[in-house]
């Protein structure tokens, strides 16, 4: 495989991927939890403040292994389908070059040049075996190269940004002896940094940063009173 | 704006995209529940089973919150960050047209087009403005215009399968009298829908789908075997 195809913007979505993954890992880990130790914190008595915390770390656990994990089958999926198209394009070009082709003219025809400009274009760039797959591959399946180590890369990012995440609503929990004053302290730790990681996330993004900031932490004060407010309704 | 370039995977990406977020939300609403509620299994006595289903139920309304939300903003974000970029390329073009041409003929370069088609190319493409933005916002930023009705259904899509896939694991803890057995239906029944669920997704994706299955269903039994762990060393 040669690479000849433009590959200019390919470091800039490298970095951009694992800042998606520790974005996603992040904004998760600390709304999941700050929102179930809240819920837990209006149900459980003083003498069961340990369950708030063992609920928390199960959460944030399993929450690692999962969105982690899940960050890898998506790496290793997107692989395996990158590869298993690239060996269908050269088998139909190799098999079928006119239809092919037709498809190579058909997007030239959507470029809007002339019939002159895709003949000549289809001849040249149906030349090499190699070029012509890779621009198969590329404009008329969207699909990119994948990194065969982004998987485990992935899933390293997403996992420890869960669980990095996640510890910092929960440890207030550790010091108060009840439920509501560790809530207390929680929200505002944690809206605070909502509200930083949203700021970045948003200038990350190109978004406006304040707007974006705001939004993010709304959704954790909207998921931690929401489990708060379905917890409480069922203790009583 | 127009639309004269390839959408022939347009529809395609389009159901993919709602299947996509069915996949991400029932994955996580079956997985992390069910591992919530398996760690809690070990750590609660037989008088504060309650604990297992006010958590459980309290997880499932923060998750269904937080993703469904997330990708709510996700694909806001999509929108605004296109128009972002659709701006400044129109700007671009106007401005310094020859620095933009240079663009398009890098790219008819690396599709390994000669000289003399290269620039014919160019030449007829950049006759229109919105065709020429068209192309430079495809092609050189590789950016698909985003639906702006898609936040919206994503946010719903994810919220509800979240909240669809989490009830399953769950709901054997309201039958029983222990813990314990309620982790051990409850694991059969979710090991089982993971497997289903993972069976699918792979066929979707294009994976071999026994395979896929079995590590969608590995997840989910790590997963809840680590939270269990977790909530078991705590109290001790």
């Amino acid at each position: 495989m040669n690479n000849q195809l433009p590959s200019h913007l390919e470091e800039h979505m490298q970095g951009s991927k694992i800042l998606t993954d520790i974005v996603i890992g992040m904004s998760d880990g600390l709304t999941v939890p700050f929102a179930l130790a809240a819920g837990l914190s209006g149900a459980v008595s003083a003498g069961h403040l340990n369950l708030i915390w063992i609920a928390g770390l199960a959460e944030i656990a399993a929450g690692s292994i999962a969105m982690g994990l899940g960050g890898y089958l998506a790496g290793k999926t997107e692989v395996d389908h990158y590869n298993a198209e690239l060996k269908r394009e050269y088998d139909e070009v190799q098999r079928l070059p006119d239809r092919e082709k037709e498809e190579v003219k058909g997007f030239f025809f959507g470029l809007g040049l002339s019939e002159e400009v895709q003949e000549k274009a289809v001849a040249e760039m149906t030349r090499d075996k190699d070029v012509w797959v890779d621009f198969m591959m590329k404009y008329e399946l969207g699909l990119d190269k994948p990194d065969p180590q982004r998987a485990r890369k992935s899933a390293f990012n997403i996992g420890v940004s869960y669980i990095a995440g996640g510890l910092i609503p929960l440890s207030p929990y550790f010091f108060v002896h009840d439920g509501l004053t560790g809530l207390k302290i929680s929200a505002v730790i944690t809206l605070i940094c909502l509200f930083i990681f949203g700021y970045f996330k948003s200038r990350i993004t190109g978004v406006n940063p304040l707007a974006g900031a705001i939004r993010v932490m709304v959704i954790g004060a909207l998921a931690a009173g929401c489990a708060f407010a379905v917890a409480r309704l069922i203790q009583h």
